[in-house]
């Protein structure tokens, strides 16, 4: 039988206040078991861009990373990550702050140009996650905090977005683990309606997702976030929630009540 | 036999420019054996603040970091930590980015108000600091990249003097450790004329830094760097050595030729 590993991909509003981060920090620290925790961080990186009077550009809710921004977006993420990780220290979960530069563990490449160039962004090679040295991490019962960041094989940093990160660890790990993987924000899962925060679909299976996509009621950010779920999936992770990172405490108890389940079947 | 430990501190301008940092980063990768890495920012902090109209407030060479400036140098510290891991890593130093805060490597606390307020200003904890746990790291081959950043047991990330994280780690690894700390930056070591960079002081005693430090000849931040190395050899570090970060090869070889060495007779 597998062990067991909980990923958790914290992002939206509840990263840009600290009240917020260290309510959810709280609940996630009092989880047992294996787990690693990949944080965003682009609203922050947006204001300071703001601040500093760089342009953020965005397409399709994907960041273009010129020289610029990736020094903005590793400040800011990279800051991100070593609060959150002081944190957790504190509320008694052994953590240390990776990002894919630290010991390789996320090898990338810079996204080649195409009809956009999207800048220093990176795309995960999957292929050479090293599972061992995550193996390791959680073996010495170690939380990996991991922010946003990727390098190539000359050490470029590149900017990669959490969601796909969360979904590439999950998908190398379920070699070894039984994975469930959780996309949390504060929301309480994939709505029905965007602006009735009660109309929470509860299960979501691909065929019904195509249908959802054409009626318009999945769209933007959430697209592929859910095309990176359907990915885990297929690649042999276990389970898939959306939920609201406050309720995080129930989305991972074994019976959720609350959020909306992905699921092939 | 104790097994040995090179720890390395570098600052000053080294830092500040990528060309600069590339050029140390592969002299440092080369040399074999349990290493850590300890990097400053400060210059590049200071830019920051600047450019987000936020004062950089120094007394005797040291930060007063207000709540404003503790986001700033969490920011600029962090960013420049997973750069150099990025790029060590790609050298084939296995390195991974922590500061105080990742696995409670460097306890520490908030420093009291006296004349002078410090804000977020950490002082570490010395006793504290997890021996077990760096040695962990290094027994795995791996080099711990050190941020001057720590945080308190609430979790409260906290501003650190690089030089005296350096000093501390020394100290601390000692007790399993024969090591050798290097205090590197962009001068030839410590100079007898400031303007004269052929100036180097060879070898110095506690006895004449007394001296010296009357004449005026050691002034400004190299008194608090050389208070650390005497503290780090009185707490059983082997050889403290003040010199030249491009130099690093030289610097690390059983008999060095450049450099300022410190011992105390």
């Amino acid at each position: 039988m597998k062990k067991e590993l909980l990923i958790v991909k914290v992002g939206g509003n509840v990263i840009d206040s600290e009240e917020n981060l260290f309510s959810f920090l709280k609940k996630f620290s009092a989880i047992k078991g294996h787990k690693i925790l990949i944080h965003g961080g682009g609203k922050l990186a947006t204001d300071l861009s703001n601040a500093l009077g760089i342009e953020a550009k965005m397409v399709d809710g994907k960041r273009i990373t010129d020289a610029e921004t990736l020094k903005v977006v590793v400040m800011v993420y990279s800051g991100i990550n070593k609060t959150v990780t002081a944190e957790l220290n504190a509320l008694d979960t052994e953590a240390t702050g990776v990002c894919g530069a630290g010991l390789n563990l996320l090898p990338a490449k810079k996204r080649e140009k195409g009809d956009i160039d999207y800048g220093f962004a990176g795309d995960i090679l999957l292929d050479k996650i090293p599972v061992e040295k995550w193996d390791m991490l959680l073996e010495q019962g170690i939380c990996p905090v991991v922010a946003p960041l990727t390098a190539d094989a000359t050490g470029q940093l590149l900017n990669t977005n959490a969601d796909t990160i969360a979904s590439c660890i999950a998908q190398a790990l379920s070699k070894l683990y039984s994975v469930k993987l959780i996309y949390c924000f504060e929301k309480d899962g994939v709505l029905k309606n965007p602006i009735d925060e009660t109309s929470v679909i509860e299960h979501i299976e691909p065929e019904q997702y195509v249908i959802l996509k054409e009626q318009g009621v999945i769209s933007k950010g959430m697209i592929p976030k859910l095309d990176n779920a359907w990915n885990a999936l297929r690649s042999g992770v276990d389970k898939v929630i959306i939920g609201n990172a406050f309720h995080i405490d129930k989305l991972t108890a074994s019976e959720h009540k609350t959020g909306t389940l992905l699921s092939l079947q």
